[in-house]
């Protein structure tokens, strides 16, 4: 299995819309790559290590298949998704494949 | 719920031992802390968005059901579990806590 992790830097001064993300954004990504999204996380920062800003302000985590998967699900609606990213967030994200190693 | 994310920067010329890590080091971090850990996620990384590579060589999280519940099983093992760390890398670790928002 794979994942894609998208890491929104926590960055002073950025907006990060944290109702337009859990209530419009996600659901909207959730419905369109339909039955490939096997799980889906996001979590918001709390802090770093005690006494410290988190180094996120958001982590969201898709589990697929393969990356075959992730392509077929996602590449249709690449445009309305990421179209709508500045409804909620003018921050640069980092993404991430991995390979989910536990659980196996 | 929150999470423990620990996440490993991929810097060339560090070290990551991935079969330490995830024969050795995360059995011994999950038999410790017990039943307080309710599930644990363990991810090397592929690449970033295509052609790049990935920002973390190994992403690991935990979830516990508050923070209360995290120091109570990891702090009396604090010592032994961070004691280990030289046995699989050198890389400086970032360490955020995060609230679960999806799924709730």
């Amino acid at each position: 299995m794979i994942k894609l992790s998208i890491l929104y830097p926590n960055i002073e001064g950025k907006k990060f819309d944290k109702d337009y993300y859990i209530n419009t954004h996600m659901p909207l990504s959730v419905r369109l790559q339909g039955a490939a999204v096997k799980s889906v996380q996001v979590d918001f920062g709390i802090s770093g290590l005690p006494g410290t800003k988190p180094t996120y302000i958001a982590m969201c985590h898709f589990i697929y298949e393969s990356m075959e998967t992730f392509e077929s699900a996602f590449m249709p609606y690449a445009e309305t998704l990421t179209g709508d990213i500045p409804n909620y967030t003018d921050i640069e994200t980092i993404i991430q494949f991995s390979e989910v190693k536990i659980p196996i």
